[in-house]
């Protein structure tokens, strides 16, 4: 089904200079409002402080960029534009990708998220808990509304290992929290895992080959896994302007990272450094520590580990034939996966 | 596919003195059997902490109500013995409902549950909301097993409408909390949704035609009003030693149900259940209270709506023809939804 039409996009936006080359949000930009509209086309939401909430959270400046990659791999699959199975899929992966933040935001006390309030610091657990499961039932209503039971199975798939990923990582002592399999296994659990469901249950959903299926997992782990690094390294090196919360703030709440695992290798003798990986620091000695971190050679060797996933993810992609939806997906991982700032 | 075959339950039991009306042990104990295995087949769970913890919940001495309903309506619609599909949905049912007891005793505050310590006792409220969240990942994962995209989005559907009802409880104000209308809702989303899930998915996933799906949902929603109207009652009537919570818990917590309401209208005036009804109650006040309840012509009015509704559920399954899976769906409904003590 592919296509010699022009990009979607075009007949949408005024053209660009960069027709040559289409971005993202000029393939995909009609489909993600469509995404948008299954996402807040909520059921009986009744009162009228949960639809509220609901909305804040689903207008809280997140970049969709789950459903974008989900919904370009449907078009590079020949599935142009996205029919209405793909479109509920993205959603889905939105949905639950919103779902987790509502727990995971009780879960770790965090009261700022994007910069806002985040529901937890509004209400109480209960409310929070419930809007929570709200969510997650709303996203199995999505996925179900892709009208496959292997996608359905997919998205089951990567809710436990999600929740199995967090429940290990609250179970787990100060020892293995701090190697590098365990930060491995925990960033696939918490966020590759759910790049792998945006590419493998839309492969499903669009009937791609095993090859093809293959290729896409190895796109969406490492993807994935690089895009969260980056993410990792910025919570040390951005401004609590632009990041949204405290510089450091994963290590302050007992969360070992890779930046702080790099360093270790580079100073383990730093006495700051065994009392945080115990988790039994002062405010000022954390902000000493954070300091030197950020100011290392670590940050730099964090970076380059993303940047290598990236790598990966963007050669997995070359079972594909050249075409502006391949170009696109390689274009975000160039963006999130490997960007420095 | 009905069969002349004896029930399965004859091959694995001694003959019992009632073969001529086989109880719902009798017909789907060898299939309720496999539920509990596909329910304990739980996935790479690794914390030991997590896989003893969902141990307990899962042996907490449940009466696997919801699936042996599930598999006798299977067994009535020709699918004898249950197949995969079947047992997987019937799995699913029970995992549902287990996970939302989870979620439930953390909202609640509850310490107790079946006369056990609540996982919230032991834990801290993240690890709860965790568990919680897994048993809902692993009954989404079952769901998707009985490999039916209609089951699964009755699933997914169902799981919207109870968490929606359980936030409109906890954002409703006192004055409607005191309706019949409010009561009938709630306990539609708490109780009824979920029977209705298990009559009518079992119904998509073994072809039931849809005036059979109507009956099927009608039995399923009374039967569901009927049981938790008579949980109600005994929340009132019971003793602690055998309902595993403390007499009068529902109001003591700010839950009006219908012994209350109907107390209300026959005792309009008492100046204690003003104050019950506003939640500003004293300890001495609500026992007081709760003893006028539980001696007074309410209880009797419940138990009277109770069997009307029992009787609704009755009279939906006259459109199968006679069998033993419809006796013993109907013995069901007379054991749990008009039992007396």
């Amino acid at each position: 089904m592919t296509t010699a039409i022009a990009p979607m996009a075009s007949t949408y936006e005024t053209p660009s200079a960069h027709l040559d080359k289409p971005t993202a949000a000029d393939l995909v930009g009609p489909a993600l409002k469509r995404v948008e509209f299954v996402i807040h086309d909520l059921p009986d939401v009744e009162p009228d402080g949960l639809r509220q909430a609901v909305e804040v959270i689903l207008n809280s400046g997140g970049k969709r960029i789950r459903p974008t990659i989900a919904l370009l791999v449907a078009c590079m699959l020949g599935d142009t534009p996205p029919g209405s199975n793909a479109v509920h899929l993205a959603g889905a992966v939105e949905m639950l990708h919103t779902a987790t933040l509502v727990h995971d935001d009780l879960i770790d006390g965090s009261l700022m998220r994007r910069g806002a309030a985040t529901l937890n610091a509004a209400w109480t657990p209960a409310a929070t808990v419930l809007t929570g499961d709200f969510l997650f039932a709303y996203a199995a209503k999505l996925a179900s509304q892709a009208n496959s039971v292997e996608a359905m199975s997919i998205f089951a798939d990567t809710l436990c290992v999600m929740v199995a990923g967090e429940l290990r990582q609250g179970f787990s002592d100060w020892e293995t929290r701090g190697t590098h399999d365990d930060y491995i296994r925990r960033i696939y659990a918490k966020t590759a895992s759910m790049f792998v469901l945006a590419t493998t249950a839309m492969a499903t959903v669009c009937g791609a080959s095993p090859r093809q299926t293959e290729a896409l997992r190895e796109f969406g782990r490492e993807f994935g896994m690089g895009f969260q690094i980056i993410d990792d390294v910025l919570d040390f090196t951005g401004e609590q302007r632009v990041v949204g919360k405290p510089v450091g703030s994963d290590l302050r709440r007992g969360l070992i990272t890779l930046p702080t695992l790099r360093y270790a290798e580079l100073n383990g003798s730093d006495p700051d450094l065994a009392c945080a990986l115990r988790g039994e620091c002062d405010r000022p000695t954390y902000d000493r520590l954070i300091d030197r971190i950020r100011h290392s050679a670590a940050i730099e060797a964090a970076r380059h580990e993303a940047s290598a996933a990236g790598e990966r993810a963007i050669q997995a992609l070359h079972v594909f034939p050249e075409s502006p939806y391949r170009a696109a997906l390689i274009g975000l991982v160039e963006e999130y996966a490997q960007r420095v700032i």
